[in-house]
């Protein structure tokens, strides 16, 4: 059967260009011809092995990292990668390694926070990796919350350090990647002291580990934190602890492009703006949505494609089953999805913008629009991360009972996922920010301020909250105006009444501590809002290609309908729209996945992964599904034997009833 | 620090009688000393030692589930242990086995569907362990649809034995717990053909190994089916896959509890009532809703006292900082499910009682209650279950990062327990069961005949399509029933629209396919109306102990008022409340989070758990959770030296620029 396609029905059937809808997948041709490129070349490579990692014990995984690493590496150089190349490589690597703190983290805070002469020479250092670094913010106790971080970096005069130190156990540097078996260097974040004043948090390179024999440096006590969710998934990586015995730096080793300690121990804020920081932080953030509809897509591939093999019940007369894609409660589950996968693509296209314009406004110190668009990143990072989590492990649940199989790839999936809500923001916490933007954009609607970005919407205030939705057959719910309004109405009375019920409360703070809840479900609505009016804006670019923009259109409503009815309570308790539009809206996505049907497969081929990157028996590209996962069986060590290892100690006494003798 | 309770302070503020409670929680004194009794003893056996099962290779960790059942199978010879003591040491082992399976599944089919000869005879070799068996029924590619299976028992009148055959590689058996590895005997389900005639599933004892080495027979082909999701969690059992190929078994081997096959080939139901398999379904799912409450008790209890350990933000001049369980959001995630967790435990012993009543009935030959007790189950199975699973996933993220941590006890809790989601019926499958049931109820309305059991609110349709809410204060929502009419006026509207909109195709089938996701969302209203009533209907025993009721009936109240706001669009939609009534729900929420916030780690407390069975650092009963986080780090592979395995190879040609000449 090698070689056949099972799922080759399925594509025939797709109505659309299949090929024109990965270039728009992919952002542009070259995006996709140099991924296309460098996913083959990984796949194709023995050492990039990676279906056999949940067989590995910790050690062994961890090793296989190393020698990823030092192959890709290798492989950069002999090819003569571009940037943007090596950058695919480590991505289609798919194994979390030392290298995506080293390059992702330790690197640009350098860029960002070092002077000229620091970056002149500390990266010269990193970019040959001649040192390895990583990124110790976060400690035992303090996570969320930067400023509450203990560890501290005094000033001593005499000698003209910094004395760094690990003042209580809480204080100790814990979780940070890279840092526990592999890092030479870090950037370690301390509450800056001088004079025997607090400056509050600043970052300091920190050598770690002799460049000779890797050993710890003195008073320097480091490790790995132990074992971490899931089978294989981040236990690849060296998250690690670190604790400082009064360790001296030098003190041109904190990073000084925005304020610096003087010889004499005087601390000197620079004239760079401080602004610069969130610039970094839309950066990350716009890129951790991207990583989500990737993680996402995966996800939705694998659950469509076995979705389209699998079939279960419907037989009539000994005839074959149908396929499980068929049942409307299995389309109601995973196009969404689908849609959402798109949908958070198409959002993080945006950000990408979003992040450049933001960079052309900071060069011109035009900070006008930063809060909105720190404000909309935050949100939609915690709002991409958290849906895609969940609908990893929905499209798990999907598949059935294979795919609780670790070669199903999900459980991988999730397990390497889900940190992302947690990290760089807490996800409720990142929804409580957008929030407290959101009071500040309505306490102003009456003061002539005019909301800017993806607040515009709120200065239409006065027709927004009294509009009532024109919807009247399930149709009018394809009309962008009509989809738009009813997100835009939804969200901003939401917003109204948490302002409305926060002035109630005589003291501000307290109100928004009692309304925490409202507020992250105001914050939401809003920011689904973004991510709906960023795909219907999506389809009104120039996009060829025979069907596509049809399909687009079809994806787009099924995501707008999908959260109007997963929120309907907001929707009606607002008043947005009627039970009955609701209902109409419940009709309208019956019939889009009707049109989405035929369509699935050729949609998540689009996404143009690799059965090397999916990792996934169930999502094969060839669908050739049962005869795999029988081979993936047999390749389980407990299968090295008929007879298992314990027989004779532990069941054959139990089966002989010879407990009383036996020793166990 | 050692001996210090961290969490005295809240447990001081409780205000109530835990010891009470913990009788409450456990259903009778009686069982809450047994397993006081067990739990103890397990933790203190260092054979049942868990804690480094994350740490442990496939085959290491399948040897030591070998050695914790043999055991455990000792000391409950030893000890004498009732059959009830032996249940709960299984359980408190807590490690997947296949004696789960042999006790749980092998034993009772048996019992079930052998006649009085056939349980003499196995029994009688199963009781004592002297074979072990499992239950094979679920084949590759056939799970949720047992009529699809393709195994093949044809029966041979020439040798009067039945030809057990898999004529199909998806007719493999695939998933079976104790399969792979250990059984010696299976219940096997295949295909009764005889006289040339397909008589469909039913039930054949075969010897799987031989008794002597454990080998297995001639024409059997057998193996474990690979790593499952997670680390630890089910990896500790040896799910299997089988092969026949034209096996022969005696005649007798056949389960003829319910019909037989005679020596001449002749099929011949006996007169014992199919509707017993119902009595079954009925018995596993109450487990099934038993043990969603464990599952979901175990989660709360580590996320409810970590969040009172754990500070994050809100410090006032380097004050101490806020406890996170003091924060609104926080409460608002974690309360609803301290709170599901004491309704599924009160449904599941609702659902005991429902169980010994419908045997009763069976044993009278009255089948009247039988699809209601039915329909009531597998709605309940799929309800709690799927709620747990999402419980157990919020729970890790509400511990914030080190909730990621293996040691946390959440990671492998929720591997451990999702398949609960998908086995003994798939959730969604069975949703549409209950809708089944429901359409069937609601077209029978007119016809004078009367619901009866959960369905009986249906008799007062009348009256609950036209009821307006009376709420008009926050208060008003502490009225059962209050809250009672308006879970009752949202699942019979709800129902009555489905019922509505189905009678307007043509063909019925047709029209049940196109609106499958209303009718799960009905079932799903049905369901959750049951959970709130049976939780209101404890509140009404006399339930002793200073603060006990009291405390019951704050969660009670949290949990149908968090359902109604999770659930407000169907409220809504349905005009069973107003968006004022609403709002007032939610008022009333956040003054009930307060009320039970001092009460929290008390009323997790009262689950009883050790720290042995909860094996997780976060969730320790003293709280002194980060010197115990450094020991559990301490203790990875990793850490076993400074300098990793592998830095010669592959680190150092890194960072010494010599990778030119390595060999990777």
């Amino acid at each position: 059967m090698e070689g056949v396609d099972h799922l080759a029905d399925e594509r025939n059937k797709a109505e659309f260009d299949v090929e024109v809808m990965k270039i728009v997948w992919a952002g542009s041709r070259h995006a996709f011809e140099v991924s296309d490129r460098i996913a083959r070349l990984v796949a194709s490579d023995p050492v990039f092995e990676k279906s056999n990692r949940a067989r590995l014990s910790r050690k062994e995984l961890f090793k296989s990292t190393l020698r990823k690493c030092a192959h890709a590496f290798k492989r950069i150089i002999e090819l003569r990668l571009t940037e943007e190349e090596a950058g695919r490589l480590r991505h289609f690597i798919d194994q979390p390694a030392y290298v995506d703190l080293h390059w992702g983290m330790f690197v640009p805070a350098i860029k960002g926070q070092g002077t000229e002469e620091q970056q002149k020479k500390w990266l010269s250092l990193a970019n040959k990796m001649q040192i390895i670094g990583c990124y110790a913010q976060t400690e035992l106790g303090h996570g969320s919350n930067v400023q509450g971080l203990e560890t501290t970096a005094t000033f001593d005069p005499k000698t003209d350090e910094f004395v760094i130190h690990t003042p209580t156990q809480t204080a100790s540097k814990w979780w940070p990647g890279g840092l526990g078996k592999v890092s030479t260097h870090a950037v370690v974040y301390a509450r800056l002291i001088t004079n025997g004043k607090d400056y509050g948090i600043h970052g300091f390179i920190v050598q770690l580990r002799s460049l000779e024999d890797h050993s710890p440096l003195p008073n320097i006590t480091v490790g790995d934190i132990g074992t971490k969710m899931g089978n294989g998934a981040y236990n690849s990586m060296d998250n690690g602890f670190l604790m400082f015995d009064h360790v001296r730096i030098p003190r041109d080793q904190m990073l000084m492009r925005l304020s610096k300690v003087t010889r004499d121990g005087k601390y000197v804020p620079s004239d760079v703006p401080k602004q610069l920081v969130y610039g970094t932080m839309v950066y990350v953030r716009q890129a951790i949505v991207a990583d989500a509809s990737i993680a996402l897509s995966r996800a939705v591939c694998i659950a469509t494609r076995y979705s389209a093999v699998r079939r279960q019940f419907g037989a009539h007369n000994g005839g074959i089953e149908t396929q499980v894609i068929d049942y409307k409660t299995q389309q109601n589950r995973l196009f969404p999805l689908l849609a959402s996968a798109y949908a958070f693509r198409f959002v993080g296209e945006w950000l990408k913008w979003l992040y450049t314009d933001v960079t052309e406004r900071l060069a011109a110190s035009d900070f006008a629009t930063l809060p909105e668009a720190h404000a909309c990143t935050a949100g939609l990072k915690s709002l991409t991360t958290t849906a895609t989590a969940d609908a990893i492990e929905e499209c798990r649940k999907l598949c059935g009972g294979h795919g609780y199989l670790w070669c199903s790839g999900l459980p991988e999936l999730f397990a390497v996922y889900v940190p992302a809500c947690t990290y760089e923001g807490d996800n409720v916490v990142l929804q409580l920010q957008v929030a407290r933007f959101l009071m500040k954009t309505v306490a102003q609607l009456g003061s002539g301020k005019v909301p800017v970005g993806t607040t515009a919407y709120m200065g239409r205030a006065a027709h927004l909250l009294q509009c009532r939705s024109g919807v009247q057959k399930a149709e009018d719910w394809l009309n962008p105006d009509a989809v738009l309004e009813a997100f835009e109405a939804r969200a901003l009375r939401m917003a109204v009444t948490c302002a409305k019920n926060l002035s109630k409360f005589e003291n501000q703070e307290q109100g928004f501590q009692e309304l925490l809840a409202d507020l992250v479900e105001a914050a939401i609505a809003h920011c689904q809002l973004i991510v709906v009016s960023k795909f219907i804006a999506k389809l009104e670019q120039d996009i060829g290609g025979k069907g596509v923009k049809k399909q687009l259109n079809n994806l787009c409503y099924i995501y707008a309908l999908y959260l109007l009815h997963k929120h309907l309570g907001d929707f009606l308790s607002t008043n947005s729209i009627t039970p009955k539009q609701a209902s109409l809206a419940n009709d309208q996505l019956r019939s889009l996945y009707s049109q989405v049907r035929p369509n699935a497969v050729a949609l998540v081929d689009a996404f143009n992964y690799t059965d090397h990157y999916l990792n996934s028996v169930l999502g094969r590209y060839d669908g050739n599904v049962y005869p795999k996962l029988f081979e993936e069986a047999w390749k389980d060590p407990l299968n090295d034997s008929v007879v298992p290892d314990g027989y004779h100690e532990y069941l054959r006494p139990v089966l002989k009833q010879q407990l009383r003798t036996a020793r166990l």
